[in-house]
């Protein structure tokens, strides 16, 4: 199996996303294929250990900034290493792409420019894999890509995303659910029960609405929304999270005795980060794009795009897009648009 | 003033509804009202010393529970202390109306049963105040009464939210903002870029689109969303908080020197909860009623609804019905439904 690593990716690229692809050549012994600047890589490379490990180069002129507009920059940067990776794989030379960079650009470039979607996929969805529930991983789509959703978009996604968990996560019978104010089915939008009742009849196991506080206790393994409301969803629980730490902290250095009993404290403060690093997952695929697409935080590190490049391997050797592919076209969602 | 107080509103009630109730009384001085089974209403307040203290009692023969059906228990329980305490307000006989009781059926009955809308209003919409901004407390609306929302609603929403936080909060100019996933022009839903178009010739300060990680930073006073977002926002919001608070108990617990540095930091963290508390905002309105009614949890304590009476009080003295009246009727967004 050969793994495309977007050298150009992460803000303080292309030091983590080098060392974070000799890690996994290391780690899983298959080829990783760099794609980026060539000398930027190179002598990023000249940084470390690198004999024996089977790592390639394949240089892009072009790379893709946090500032680039995805609208636009499929056509304005043509060479980037996003380009040519996602170009990698279709084809056929590597068998998955994975890229800490510009999420946005990264979908518009796989949908329009490169691998472009699966045949029968109305919309690709952005997923996001949150380190709560009871595999310590939650799965969670669109976060982001289709702000505004068709109740049909939304059942494509849940067979999308119980297929993705079974194969690539490996949970028996992934737990669907659609994210809502409410169990009850007065609850939700419009849309949502339109999509509630499109989901039904898949042969997935459908669990029906859920509350934000019940995804937190990993009462499903796959949450489907649209993409507004998942990303206000991730947002939020990063945001309230993030700021709940901060008042923590201040409290604890406002006096010298709390200050003694964060100390004795750090290393449960230390284990609460690592519960709650997004870095163990890696990254998330883009659901829906003919071929494997990891995409991870921009402020990834080197074990970050590692991880990445384990659920990329994952996605592959699980045969996700044949399934999704078949899924679709078996199933009643399956349709022009 | 006279504050009507809904004595079978809290789930432990009527306990914490008429210790509260009396703390308000002693506090402010003004005759309070509770309202619900009088028999319960005496035996409690038999167990606090009330000489001299104003406080009434009016009999409602029926109580709402949080397993009543917001659709239905106006009609099915026609004798209940929210409509009771609600006509009160209606027939001059007080000023406010708070309750710690069934949100949706408190909606309901207000609605459709007793105050009725603020003329012009073609929405009401259910309000939080978060314990969390530039003055300790930023206004959300709409979180939860309308989950399908028209652009021109929230337009509405914005107006009596701007007016509602100046005259109630004393904020000068209040700063209002559209809950979205990104501040550019080319975020959000159809819906709320056509609610912008709507916002932005209104009276108010409005500043755009806000983020979740900037409205818990304070960018704004006033945040406008449909009922469904809102509701998903403060939702996760709270799982969010409380998940992490919960890990970090359980890491803080694993050892026993992590043991030992939470007992010294203990004061820190009641610092934490206390600023983190929403019982010391008490409730919140909801807006385009008729007539002002303050609505708080159901876990509330006494301390809570004695806050609930204040925010009522701020909100009589305010003029904030006439005012949204007025303000409708010369703006825009005014129109017949």
């Amino acid at each position: 199996m050969r793994i495309v690593v977007d050298a150009m990716g992460t803000d303080n690229c292309p030091a983590p996303d080098v060392e974070g692809a000799l890690l996994a050549a290391r780690d899983f012994g298959d080829p990783v294929i760099l794609v980026g600047d060539e000398t930027l890589i190179r002598k990023e490379l000249a940084k470390h250990a690198t004999a024996g490990l089977p790592v390639e180069i394949v240089h892009a002129p072009e790379a893709v900034t946090m500032d680039d507009k995805p609208a636009t920059v499929g056509k304005a940067k043509p060479n980037s290493s996003m380009h040519v990776g996602m170009n990698l794989v279709k084809n056929g030379q590597a068998d998955a792409f994975v890229s800490m960079g510009n999420t946005g650009a990264a979908l518009s470039i796989a949908l329009l420019n490169t691998l472009r979607r699966i045949p029968g996929v109305k919309r690709p969805a952005l997923t996001g894999i949150l380190p709560f529930g009871n595999n310590g991983q939650t799965v969670l789509l669109d976060v982001g890509a289709n702000a505004d959703c068709r109740p049909d978009w939304l059942a494509q996604f849940a067979l999308m995303g119980s297929l993705y968990t079974r194969l690539t996560l490996k949970i028996d019978k992934p737990r669907v659910a659609l994210l809502s104010n409410g169990e009850e089915e007065s609850k939700g939008t419009d849309m949502l029960r339109e999509a509630l009742e499109l989901i039904r009849p898949l042969p997935i196991h459908f669990t029906g609405s859920i509350e934000p506080k019940d995804v937190l206790k990993g009462g499903a393994d796959v949450v489907i929304s649209d993409g507004f409301v998942g990303n206000i969803f991730i947002k939020t629980l990063e945001a309230g999270t993030s700021t709940l730490t901060e008042v923590i902290r201040e409290e604890l250095m406002a006096t010298t005795l709390s200050k003694i009993g964060a100390a004795l404290a750090r290393p449960a403060f230390r284990r609460v980060r690592k519960r709650i690093d997004p870095f163990e997952i890696g990254g998330a695929p883009l659901l829906g794009i003919n071929g494997v697409v990891i995409i991870g935080h921009g402020r990834s590190n080197a074990n970050a795009i590692r991880n990445g490049v384990r659920q990329a391997r994952a996605a592959v050797s699980g045969g996700v897009i044949d399934a999704i592919r078949d899924g679709l076209a078996r199933s009643s969602v399956e349709a022009e648009d």
